[in-house]
């Protein structure tokens, strides 16, 4: 992987550089708790896609809000980057260093703080990996709010620092609603506790909004007060083959409205995705012989009502012949309908949830993560696909179709200028006609920052450029990301 | 009323004194539309409980954002405080001017401008009435995500800018998740168009969540993107009786449990608030002789299978004794179980709903909104009433139990000091010891202002009033509310 900084000419901002003395004082401050191997860093430096590269020689682990407090306020005197890293599954660019940053990681702050079993509502630090705190608090009846692949490896603090949506806002919404509370460290040291564990709190400016999807870059989020729904009792899967896209839309109307309040996902894959899934990870899907596919599922407290409204959904979706083919995984194994059954619901959400591992097999992957209205939705993948040709490997899309969400991905050998520029600006200046956002919910990192004003105006960045400069005036945390510079 | 000023104590800040040069000005720029005499202006310079008194001799009735801005740019080169002002329904003094604050209102801004009927994203002016955008999307298949008692006169503006909860929180969220995009005219007459109609968009710090509770201290809201959920196919009430707090907990356990995703509200009422309803305002309840009643409202899809959710919780709640007496409203008219029945949906709704305006008729409230862990909600009151004796004329408490948001009115026939003395900061202190929020809904506005350290640490006040002065830096915008004095 070729170093950010050559591959995009990026200038470095005139930090302070790690010298012993600074080393020495983090062994003490965080005893065998110091990276500073160039191959210990190397899985630190490189994200996950393998499309960005840092160089930082400095990793340090703590323990808890105090040691964070230190860091900080060190680093702020001797004027130090600090790149802030959860799981290091982001994808833009966010998650590592781009120079010489010190890789601040969350990875031992993973201790859940409390839970309340009337509530539902979890305090923990911002290193849990989402997929612990999902099991955590299923086995006490919740669930979390948030789902997505990465689940995994990613970082609770992670999820929220980049406001992750993901495979369940569908029906939980986004974590604006559903974060409770924040401890948070801000670039000179201190720290603010509005760790509030309550449902409603009207006392003041929400402060912990502005951290919600900052991307490190206005303080680092040490602990995460978050509601958690019950645990639905019933959980059931639809996997739809559709004839055209305009069907794909025809069935999440309909099931919309006949599935209401138990609807939990409406995901679509076309069919180059589920090619690629096959492919490389050899899943093979449960439907053939369709352009498109649907994943649907509901969630609820009563098993045979969520059937039967699944079962009533499914009969008129097939008579009326906007779903070609179809296979169910429901709890009971018993579901009554004109198609095929399964229970593999966890093989039935790889097919969805590994599209992005897919891709990587592929090569180099440009990612982008686009909010559009519901009806548009396919067509950047048609116009993108049309203007790239035989330059580009394969072009797909999928997605959070009930979010108005799409991923478009362009895949190719390797990575070069050239393709990236018959691509960017076309696919923001496609989707800012259209009023959608370039960024649906992977945030800006280092790849995006420079295409915010395609959604957003030029007083709204100057303004989140005051925020920056008020709350880090030297600029030291999570530097060349999710702004583009103010000067 | 005596003038919020003489009562309080509060000193004038050295903001400019409305000129004639002044009134010519706003009279060529809003024709028709300045109001100046004293009797003209006495309903807006009083607040609906007639509890605070502002002496404002100008009100504006701007019809645009560009004669918002327009208004500030100049009130703000001229160094003229302004209080924003929409239904002016507020209980927390946030809505009426102090001293002779010019008021802003947004009575004519009252124009939808776009609404989505695939994705159900309305986009209004911050003037519209609540209830008449809930009958607006409601024709389209749609509902408000907020509803209110205020609802027939408070202005959505001003329902974002105080962040309402009220009766459907527990089912749609907070209108931090539901609220996408808002147009927010700044201090100097900038105009902020964060007006996105996207469920999703993550490029870069979302300012919007700033204004959302901001109570018009750092920007007038003028317009509002916000995403409507489908409307309910069937919608059903319960209103029953219990014989202590203890089995209100329980009825809410058993309740979220088995309604599961269709419980839309769970309210609750201590007896003494359905005897000043019954007595004040001649509504008569259904069930009688319990010291707690509950209202339980579910909305789902399928009317057959909430009835039956809703018959099942009906019968262990009486079978297993947590309920004496209830009523039930059905869309059907036909649920059958051990109660009685009636169809008087909105006159159960009034029960709960009236209950502020029915305190009212008492003389002078005292009112208290309060979030707390549920198991404690109640004690609150207990605690309370045993303290005040015979100084109060009534404690009652009624609320939104399911967001553990307590209500504590306490009533007599005039305001006196001694009174709140007696129960300030007592009040605060019991809920500051349990974590709890001194405003779990209505915002602090002035009368509150000075409490928020109960529930906010010194930092985050300090933050705040950083975020205050970058944004107004000569305080302009409705001075003397929401932050106690950074000095």
């Amino acid at each position: 992987v070729a170093l950010t900084s050559e591959r995009y000419g990026v200038r470095r901002l005139p930090f302070s550089r790690v010298s012993c003395g600074d080393v020495a004082f983090f062994e003490r401050l965080l005893p065998g708790r110091v990276l500073t191997g160039a191959e210990e860093l190397e899985l630190f430096n490189v994200d996950w896609l393998r499309s960005v590269r840092g160089s930082s020689k400095l990793l340090l682990k703590p323990q808890t809000v105090a040691e964070v407090s230190q860091v900080l306020r060190y680093c702020y005197e001797r004027n130090l980057a600090v790149n802030p890293q959860g799981g290091n599954t982001g994808l833009v660019g966010g998650s590592v260093p781009v120079f010489d940053e010190i890789i601040l990681s969350t990875v031992l702050m993973n201790q859940v703080i409390s839970f309340d079993e009337v509530s539902g509502i979890l305090v923990c630090q911002a290193g849990c990996i989402l997929e612990n705190l999902s099991q955590y608090v299923e086995e006490k009846g919740f669930v979390m709010p948030l789902d997505l692949g990465a689940k995994g490896s990613c970082h609770i603090g992670g999820n929220v620092a980049t406001n992750a949506g993901g495979l369940r806002l569908l029906r939980y919404g986004s974590l604006r609603g559903t974060v409770l509370g924040l401890e948070v460290v801000l670039a000179d040291g201190s720290v603010l506790d509005c760790l509030a564990s309550l449902r409603k709190d009207n006392t003041g400016y929400d402060l912990k909004q502005l951290f919600i999807g900052s991307e490190g870059t206005l303080g680092v989020i040490t602990a995460v007060s978050i509601l958690c729904p019950q645990k639905p009792k019933a959980v059931n899967l639809a996997f739809l083959g559709c004839q055209s896209f305009a069907q794909v839309l025809n069935t999440f109307t309909t099931c919309r409205a006949m599935l209401g309040e138990i609807l939990s996902a409406f995901e679509f894959m076309d069919d180059k995705c589920m090619e690629l899934v096959e492919q490389h990870l050899k899943l093979s899907k449960p439907v053939t012989g369709c352009p498109f596919y649907v994943l649907i599922e509901t969630s609820g407290s009563n098993s045979t009502h969520d059937e039967e409204k699944l079962s009533n959904f499914l009969e008129r979706a097939m008579t009326s012949g906007l779903v070609t083919d179809g296979t169910v995984a429901t709890d009971e194994k018993k579901i009554k309908a004109s198609h095929r059954f399964t229970i593999l619901r966890s093989m039935l959400w790889s097919l969805r949830e590994r599209i992005t591992e897919a891709l990587t097999h592929e090569g180099y992957v440009y990612k982008y993560d686009i909010s559009l209205p519901v009806g548009k939705l396919y067509d950047l993948v048609t116009d993108t696909r049309a203007r790239l040709g035989r330059c580009a490997k394969n072009v797909v899309g999928y997605g959070h179709l009930g979010d108005g969400n799409l991923h478009l991905n362009i895949t190719a050998d390797s990575y070069s200028h050239s393709l990236l520029d018959a691509i960017e600006p076309f696919v923001y200046e496609w989707t800012a006609r259209c009023n959608g956002s370039i960024s649906a919910e992977h945030g800006l990192g280092f790849k995006k920052k420079c295409f915010i004003h395609y959604s957003k105006p030029k007083e709204a960045v100057l303004l989140m450029q005051r925020f920056k400069a008020m709350l880090d005036p030297k600029g030291i945390l999570n530097p060349y990301k999710t702004l583009p510079s103010s000067s």
